[in-house]
């Protein structure tokens, strides 16, 4: 299944309030199971810079069934990954990018927030996944 | 001013609507007057190839402060702007395409539409344009 | 030889007096003799879209040493250079991008104009063209 | 607001003058509030490899509010932002781009320079922000 517009609503709705409660300004990015934009919505005053950013972690984690920081883990210099960002037309791999994954594991899509620092861009992400994910570790990486 | 999220969902809501008068699956996006993307919506079950005709189309409008219909007319074979579609990363130029204008005529951004006819693409487009701007004229094609 | 940079700015000056003498807004561009950009100005209230456009009208004149206007009616379907627009990351064949040649028959760069009819792009153009450039034909295509 | 022709023009000038008090040659681009150049002076002599850069910098400054080597210093490997340079089709996060802002905190645009040191180079675009903006700092982001 991919998520539906009603879930990533559902989901941008929740990342939205975190957003506001932490008295930051965010791009919020919905992707699909197969990397396509679902829904994305930016706030009032947020960086211009963070429109591809919060699309390009969405993307990053679902084309991997991780959270973007993990990548990111594996992308520094010396790391198995190391330059990962250089395809699929670029990738972000640091945190605020988090795949949704259903109650039987499998992966629906993902979430990519940009706009504070990485730790409240994370703590956004969480609050979209989390509102309509049951966990972040997907059994199945894939499924459309 | 830019188009705000309370006015990008305003205008999502009402092409949404009427998406779902029509019968119709459609990808909308809402982009500023800088062509940036503030808002973007896809209804369950649109072509996965409308997410970027309906951005571009945004962008496109928004770029020449014109409905994309308007410069399709001119971009045709010995029109004199045929082939303008090779500039600025993409054109779309046929119909779902509208600026959003306020009531002193300033462009405050546009909105895009894809995912059926261009009839039905357009008539989606100017419900969402018309329940936030009062023309698609702008007096000002870009606001400083 | 290059344009040089005081050559730009009279042209981009020309270019300008031109463009408010006929109302309107325009992006004007001066590129050297290799293509690259040498100077560039947005007047107030012009088309975002046209940024890249005037951009690409220059690059086209001094791709090819020819007026953009000369390419475009080579490319229309049917014509020798039909789709020569794909090349290059993007050409633009329509009117207002013009070869700056000195008396020797030198192509030294090109100007490229976009806001408005192609009309009153290449009369723009022209304009700046002519403050520092003998011809719009050059004897030698070529030189750096 | 965005910054106006004539305010780009002016940012030129002293930034052009402080480059020959250095005896450098650089390139200088000025963009608005949404990322799109406004005005672009190339020196004579000046790096080719510099035209890019020197836009990538007004625009990574004004995409994200911030000094380019600001961000720079949270991209490092190891860094919050490893990696931050594959978004937006290319940062360029060494010193040479700072926000243009205004009075009341608002950023209108930002300049980028290139073509010497990075001491050099910031040095130039600080003339050219001072020469215009009030503070490096924006209270707002991005204006609405």
């Amino acid at each position: 299944m991919h998520v539906t517009i009603e879930q990533a609503e559902t989901a941008i709705r929740a990342a939205r309030d975190k957003a506001a409660e932490l008295g930051t300004q965010m791009c919020i990015a919905v992707v699909d199971s197969g990397g396509n934009l679902k829904a994305f919505y930016r706030m009032d005053d947020a960086w211009v810079g963070s429109i591809d950013i919060a699309q390009k972690k969405a993307k990053t984690s679902v084309f991997f069934g991780m959270k973007t920081g993990q990548i990111g883990q594996l992308s520094q210099p010396g790391g198995s990954l190391y330059g990962i960002e250089h395809s699929n037309d670029g990738l972000i791999t640091f945190p605020g990018g988090i795949p949704i994954v259903d109650e039987d594991g499998v992966m629906s899509g993902a979430i990519g927030v940009s706009g504070s620092t990485v730790e409240n861009d994370d703590a956004v992400a969480q609050a979209g996944a989390q509102a309509i994910g049951k966990t972040e570790l997907p059994a199945h990486p894939w499924r459309t």
